[in-house]
């Protein structure tokens, strides 16, 4: 099925379309959505486009009991002469897969899913934002729907992806953010689902989250689950430090997941002959660099932000504050390229850019 | 909210009830089911029981992207004299929200889930067979319903109960089973979310289990996440070994789950004077013990099967066979002890049944 034929339904009823101003991320939905459904035997079928809307599922069905789903997160863009373009898209679908496999999910082919994706997003072309920063975020998904309570895969599955119009992340410019160090929960593990997209790992997230917020810290800091010290994510987002000049990102070892803007960012300071090491960094590591002065920046990497810059680190009732809590010189110049390149306001030396 | 009104909707329709010689697990489920509904601000309101059916919910409802799901199990069985009693249901509501706290959900109040049950199983009656081995498998979840991409706690829920008349687990009698012990992948580690009943859990072991399956086995034995030697659990199951003529299984240890067969089985165990340890207890040991002659019996305890013998252990390419791939003695005095108990065809000395 490489050369798929896209049914379109069209709502008799659009939405009024948010205030451009105003929005928020994930809270508005276009007036259209993409499903295709998976039998076993028969493989995935009927792709098409239809009104946004409720699904209806059996409260028996597996994604409710057993978590088996995947999803991805990417954008597109408005750019300045009007065309929609797309930001690597092609990793997202090789990233769906990897999550897809890992959860005994069965694949989804990549060309059926841009496609799928290209006609969605012509359909709603007009829920593209154009105020500057905005974008459109863009949320595959697969779940399990076959009702049935044993613990097993499952036979029947949803494709589905959703379009949300979203905000420039930082209205002011990019802002640094206080992070608690978690030393309590852990995210994931080796030999876990750490690296993989789904749903789990979010889940397992939302208690540290609700106590690094009491705390006043916007995002928890996450090691790892083995020796309780080595850094792996902040929040939902891979992880920069800038100590002495080298930039240090956590090797892909298993439980942190394989980020597109991450890897985006490394390809970009190599290009800019910046030392880039990927290799396990310990919280121990980092103290020592704030300690002696050479722990320069720190930033977060993720679709919804992109770049931000991490103020201050909370770490054993110790507070160890990053660059004077300033956005630093190399996350700026990173995230201004990178945002630049996603718009189409700057070349594209990469080959990162897809027009729809 | 601890003296509910339960609005009951009768079916107009009522299904076929399936042959009690035939039934499998997680298959047919009754007439009806108990949904409760819970928005912040509000709390859980409008608890219900209405016909079986589908249920409706936004494609960007949270369950769908981030696993904020938690689940119980718990059974009913029809006495002798056709009453029929359910066994500590106590006790899987004080899971239930020990999952619900680790989840970020809001409590659900025990005496309304327990009244809730009670009202579904009574217009459900006929559901509960009644054939030698047959139960009623009570299945209790919540799912995050708020339709937002967020990745934050919801704030909306649903609370329902699903009720599945199952066969007798084990067609002739107990079968010992052949186990595969994992060394890939992992289940669970402390500080993540291995002791609640969530989703993320049962996804993470599907790609496990397949492969045992493939291999010929029926179940994995996990080992922990740190040093990958020492047991957890087999399958969604708690495991128990009796080693020259002492039973060890692991203490909880925040990574495997507190099974309620589990602590029942101690409880029996001790008033039988039968020496228990809850310990760390790793591969080696049991290898050890294999190869001295002291690994008497092996079995995995849970509300599906009450009792699984473990025939074999594969690890490292060796298969340790146990008791002569029969039945131990001790697990047999414990099947039969408990389910009888359960069945309301032994005294319950213990206080664990409960009737309807
Ligand atoms: C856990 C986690 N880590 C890292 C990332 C960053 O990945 P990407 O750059 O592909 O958005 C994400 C997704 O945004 C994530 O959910
Ligand atoms: C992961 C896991 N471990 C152990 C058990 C056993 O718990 P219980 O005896 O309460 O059924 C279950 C549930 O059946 C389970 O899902």
């Amino acid at each position: 099925m490489s050369k798929p034929t896209i049914s379109v339904t069209l709502t008799t009823n659009p939405k009024p379309r948010p205030d451009e101003k105003k929005l928020v991320f994930g809270k508005y939905y276009s007036d259209h959505m993409f499903i295709m459904d998976y039998d076993a035997g028969q493989g995935w079928h009927d792709p098409r486009v239809v009104p946004y809307q409720n699904i209806s599922l059996d409260p028996a069905a597996k994604v409710f009991h057993y978590g088996q789903t995947i999803f991805e997160g990417l954008k597109a863009y408005r750019t300045n002469d009007n065309r929609i373009v797309l930001f690597r898209p092609d990793q997202n679908w090789d990233r769906l897969n990897r999550s897809n496999d890992r959860l005994s999910i069965p694949a989804v082919d990549p060309e059926v899913a841009m496609e799928a994706l290209r006609t969605l997003i012509k359909v709603d072309h007009e829920w593209v934002p154009s105020e500057p920063g905005t974008s459109l975020y863009i949320r595959p998904f697969v779940i399990a729907t076959e009702p049935q309570l044993g613990v097993a895969p499952s036979t029947k599955y949803m494709f589905m992806i959703l379009l949300c119009p979203v905000g420039a992340y930082y209205a002011e410019g990019l802002n640094p953010v206080p992070i608690h160090v978690e030393s309590e929960y852990v995210r994931a593990v080796k030999g876990g689902v750490g690296n993989a997209k789904t749903g789990g790992n979010y889940a397992a997230s939302l208690k540290a989250q609700e106590g690094a917020s009491e705390l006043g810290y916007s995002q928890v800091l996450w090691l790892d689950g083995v020796h309780r010290k080595y850094i792996e994510e902040v929040g939902s987002m891979n992880v920069f430090f800038k100590v002495n000049g080298t930039v240090i990102t956590p090797a892909l070892n298993g439980s942190i997941l394989d980020g597109i803007t991450r890897k985006s960012v490394l390809q970009l300071l190599r290009s800019w002959d910046v030392p880039v090491e990927e290799r396990q960094i310990s919280i121990d590591e980092l103290v020592e660099a704030h300690r002696n002065g050479t722990l320069e920046e720190a930033f977060g990497t993720g679709t919804a932000a992109v770049i931000s810059p991490v103020g201050a680190l909370h770490y054993n009732n110790e507070k160890l504050v990053i660059n004077n809590n300033k956005t630093g010189d190399l996350s700026s110049r990173v995230y201004d390229t990178i945002t630049g390149i996603q718009s189409a306001v700057l070349p594209d030396p990469f080959g990162w850019v897809l027009e729809v």
